[in-house]
């Protein structure tokens, strides 16, 4: 059975679940910072996903990044498979602009993480309900 | 008409072209690396992509990975769009090793390029052009 992975389950907020991933979002507020994972036990890489999880997670990236380009209108938008230190696939999706405090670099690493306030949290939950529509299902 | 960012021609080497996307190899020997171009003009994210290039970009990243993982054994796949520096849309596809000079960091910023022998782009080319098969066109 799926279960999240203890490092990320620590460092994120669960926001929701659209059809196939969980969608968290990185307990630090230097960066609108969000992470998909497919409910899918034991994958590392994308390329392991099924032929139809594949265009499905897809879809749900393509949703993700519409919905965060029109509600938080990034300069960039930096989507990555990384996984060197937690194995469990999931895809960072983090909205860049050019006066965050790690441009142009990117944020691995950069600088210690800041938690939100909930009321931060809250908002951002409510924006992304709005945006994802009808395929999103809130926490 | 699309044209190769400057930048990425400076760093890169041309291997070949899939349908889509040509197939880049940095010219970095420190890790294997390699990008993958969509040959479209005036793109910055991917999900600007039309539906159909978006469903064909997902098939060779696929295929890409898929050929990394068969003859290069990677312990990770670091895959990203960032493009902070360079606009044009370009995605990595990193074959990482535990033992590589990065890791677990990944590898943008960590150190100089290590440029390769001409004869090591060469085995690369060939390998990549018998992995990728039908769809490949070498350059």
């Amino acid at each position: 059975m799926f279960s999240l992975d203890p490092q990320l389950a620590k460092d994120t907020v669960l926001l929701g679940r659209l059809r196939l991933c969980q969608l968290l979002l990185m307990n630090d507020s230097n960066y609108p910072w969000f992470i998909l994972v497919p409910e899918r036990e034991n994958l590392r890489e994308l390329h392991e996903l099924s032929d139809t999880d594949s265009l499905q997670f897809l879809e749900e990236s393509t949703l993700l990044a519409r919905a965060l380009n029109k509600g938080l209108q990034p300069y960039k938008l930096n989507i990555a498979v990384l996984g060197n230190v937690v194995p469990q696939l999931h895809v960072h999706h983090i909205v860049r602009y050019q006066y965050d405090p790690a441009w142009p670099a990117p944020v691995w690493g950069k600088l210690p993480a800041k938690p939100y306030y909930s009321a931060e949290i809250s908002k951002l939950k409510d924006l992304l309900t709005k945006l994802l529509g009808r395929s999103f299902t809130p926490a």
